[in-house]
């Protein structure tokens, strides 16, 4: 049997992946919306390309608006794509109901697939208060002891952070590894402190950057819903830091940044938290990486203005993919040159 | 077949009741917690004693952590019991998901059941937009043309309250009749006039005497969930404001709100709202009307400050619930001296 | 000597008054621009029409943006202009500042020249924290035993309300006997409590129908910025409650609800709140009653649409004034024929 | 003449400074409360220990608390030590009030006694529009064109931050050279692409390791106050970054953020909103650098415990800079052995 991961085995950029959806999946008498053909497609190239990790059925995943029986269908197809691929591959596969026993529910069928990486909020009716929150992660790891959890740690889906104090008490647990991490501010630093290295704690592709150079050690994972984009620019940016090429690093970043300009979440984040879904897929369906398809109701509704944002960000992602491919081969160059 | 009903059928006391739950409830192993016969006697004793019309499953009411099947042997014994005392009794139960097509298999059960009635909030992983919103409600309500909705306006619960503008537009389909309405700010003023009589806007008990001074033809329902701690003193002041006692309506509401001066949602509205469940559940207990029982996971984690807050508003209400039965009997009395 | 005020003395309309500026008031090299005569006259006509109490130099008072010699100019011809017409009326002049000691260099200078009433928030660079919210008022009012208080409870302008614990504490000192209140929500009926008649909580015009629903004994003032586009129909509605002609106080609070309708302050209050005081001017400009005139820098900047909504709604008070007269004439021919 | 500065200027160590106060300062009743003496003594040790540049009267610099004439008393000390020491280096003078009339007549004080620098936050009784305050910078610099201006983005104080196209706007304004800012959120990566070199943003101190990591040519300078609790660590933090000395600025941006944690601000920063100016000067006088004295009222009322946490903060930065001490030392015995 696989020995369990810790927070050693997140390493490098962890993709954060839409569920693919057939055409027509915005109208709401649909039952199986599921694109299964184009997860599986997406999954490969995502391994294929060499990304070091995978989260599922996050925000943008549509944890919320997925059927049961479909959330089942697509766990199914990645968990048996990944383990095709390398059995190892940190897989976490989004689990986030409104309660511990529709999570536990959820678990359950992963765990009897054989999943062993979960990526899980927390119920939000009401927002939990600590000690709640507290019990909650214990509860459901207690149930789980083989499975390993990456925390989805956002504030605007969960009516709050995760306070300090609680990542301390998270942090005990040993199959709690890592967090989707939101923002670097001086919280950042705190929490970092507080989960002794217990917790990765991951930040956003163009955040990393930042967190690497005040904590080398910690903070050697990043997620990135934009490498379902094209991973390319994010696993640049990866090597670059990997080989200590800060000015290729601060490159791509500030790139990165140029890309996110015209999409709303830069320009107005409560905003954009309320149509979050429909344009990370509709700025997927513009780069071209993956086919997102349509998105499940009641989300499919969103401004027109905002969503030509978010194509106008699939397509500086598309031109800076190409500008990645040209850098790094303007560079084999050099080297050839310089032999 | 009976008529759809209209917002003239809100009238009254609207009681928001919730899901009793039996002993070991709060343990997440549980599967079937309902407690079925404290909630048929819940209902006819709400029935016996004359509340005119009830909400089930909104936040207190444990919609988020029910499992599908609770929710359905839930809302089976609530139906019948209700139809076996008065078929026409407002009864609205709860069906609030995280997305329409849940939603839409919840109301599919309620109306092969027989029940008329849906009390209803909206998805709420991201905020919904106005359009999306508006949206929402159409595609459920012309899937269940024979369904009549009161909205579940909670902005807490949903993150923000339902804008002026999408009142004005829900107003204009028939199947919504009434709100669960927050608070009495100017917006309560803007939102009866955008409804124009076509939804009931309904206040909390003791915002009541308050929205009646003003709009006494629009204000003719309020939603109490105090009248599970024992409803004779919202009946008291829906009788005293029908028969113009305006000093006896102006003592039960100014008595009422001392019973929430130790309440946590009277001190720290923020706060409360996330033990929302469990404190209205201890006072319901405290007040001994109906035996609420435990918390189902994760909200059954409570400071102990806060639950004895609770309870002393339970106590008090009990209290209040004596000082009106005097009050009654002195009336009496008075009466028949004077004949 | 005059004995001093207690909360008994603030009764009916209290005005809510601007600084009326010459032309040119925008421009930052002007050094005098309080266009006294005009001040003068505002002040007689609201004495000789009747309202029974006047605030000024509150936000739209501008008392943020007037040098300390034009608002002692101010001060002197409001003071005097009142002393001469009836030195009993409750006169209350804005001395809000940074700072305890520059506040109480305006009151010395206040107290120097008679004026017996102070409309005083508090200093907000940083937000005052609970105690030092007792302490501040505690200090200002030992400095000046003979002079009343009525707090300015304004929670954009100071960083948030001022607590209920506060407000008991405050009521146990009798130079404070009144504030000018923001909204009601349930922290009105809790404040109002807590008080215990000591302090007057005024609340605006169109909330205090339903205040007096509840509180006929304590609400026994409100105030009003839109007296200042004609006090009739506010008078009105105070002449209508004191009658007990309920569906003529209903009728006029909807009316002035109605006049609201195009205002910035209904549609989005953080909005407005930045453009407060030229949208009084405005409007204030726009019905006639006071010449307000320029708004002094760096406020005199407002996006013309929200200028449009004032301009509406103080075309729309000049109506309901006209309304106003119309009806209290039918009703006294109704009176006359009936005779 | 001096030529006019620009952001090139800002670069380094920008320490920000208290007004020292007298004892007894907390009373309301004196009037003349700086401690000349002290100003003067740790303007000199500023200077003499090489920081390099200084901001005055902010928050903590009690802008709002000190009268007209202490705050005239400080600058001219305070100006007159710094041109002793050197004329050019970058002193700016605070001179936020509540109006641009009241900031001008500031300025033109500051203009005559031959400051160069001043420091401005906007009038904030009611928060300022995009427009209004582009309009209010636009004012005060063209009326003092031989002045620079540091902004000061604080939007606790200010209500609200300066939003990204207000940035734009002010870079084209060459006498708006620099900006206090207030955190590493992906806004500041927004506003260094927006001002496009022309205004030096500077974050805090320990914010400054992750600026640099992504803007070594734009962020060449941080804000301190923690530099009057001693300047060697942040001192030693610009010099290790300048020298390429990764591990050593890692390693004191981690001891400094250590000594922050017990602080209100890493806590709970709403909060310590509130009580900023005192806690500043508590951890002031606990360091031992600077004799900061009382807290001018109304903002001396402090609870305890958050009084002792800025203590606690203060003893762990005179910790850290005798680490800081040791640390170089070694460095140089290391560099001796090695010749």
């Amino acid at each position: 049997m696989a020995t369990r991961w810790t927070a050693e085995d997140l390493k490098g950029v962890i993709a954060v992946a839409p569920t693919p959806a057939k055409e027509g999946a915005q109208d709401f008498r649909e039952t199986m919306t599921v694109d299964l053909d184009e997860t599986e497609r997406m999954v490969k190239n995502l391994l294929r390309d060499g990304v070091h990790g995978l989260l599922t059925n996050g925000t943008l995943g549509e944890m919320a608006t997925l059927t049961f029986e479909e959330w089942k269908a697509f766990a199914e197809v990645v968990y048996l794509t990944v383990r095709a691929h390398n059995p190892d591959f940190p897989l976490f596969i989004g689990a986030t109901t409104l309660s511990t026993r529709d999570t536990i529910e959820r678990m359950r069928f992963l765990r009897d697939l054989g999943v062993r990486g979960v990526f899980l909020g927390r119920p939000f009716w009401s927002e939990l208060g600590p000690d709640a929150m507290i019990r909650y992660y214990r509860d459901v790891t207690a149930a789980f002891p083989e499975m390993s959890i990456v925390l989805y740690d956002n504030p605007e889906a969960f009516k709050g952070p995760i306070p300090t104090p609680v990542y301390r008490e998270l942090a005990k647990n040993p199959r709690i590894i890592g967090a989707k991490y939101i923002a670097l501010t001086p919280k950042y630093r705190a929490d970092v402190e507080a989960v002794n290295g217990k917790i990765r704690l991951m930040p956003l592709d163009s955040d990393w950057l930042q967190a690497v150079a005040l904590y080398p050690v910690e903070a050697q994972a990043f997620w990135s819903s934009s490498a379902l984009c094209g991973p390319e620019p994010v696993l640049y940016l990866w090597k670059a830091v990997q080989e200590g090429r800060w000015d290729d690093a601060r490159w791509v970043t500030q790139r990165i940044e140029w890309t996110y300009e015209p999409f709303l979440a830069r320009q107005n984040f409560r905003e954009f938290s309320k149509y979050n879904i429909p344009l990370e897929k509709i700025r997927f369906d513009e780069a071209g990486y993956v086919k997102a398809g349509p998105t499940r109701p009641p989300y499919h509704v969103v401004p027109e203005a905002y969503a030509e944002g978010a194509r106008e960000n699939g397509r500086r992602w598309r031109t800076l993919v190409e500008e990645v491919r040209r850098r790094e081969k303007d560079a084999e160059k050099r080297k050839e040159v310089l032999k």
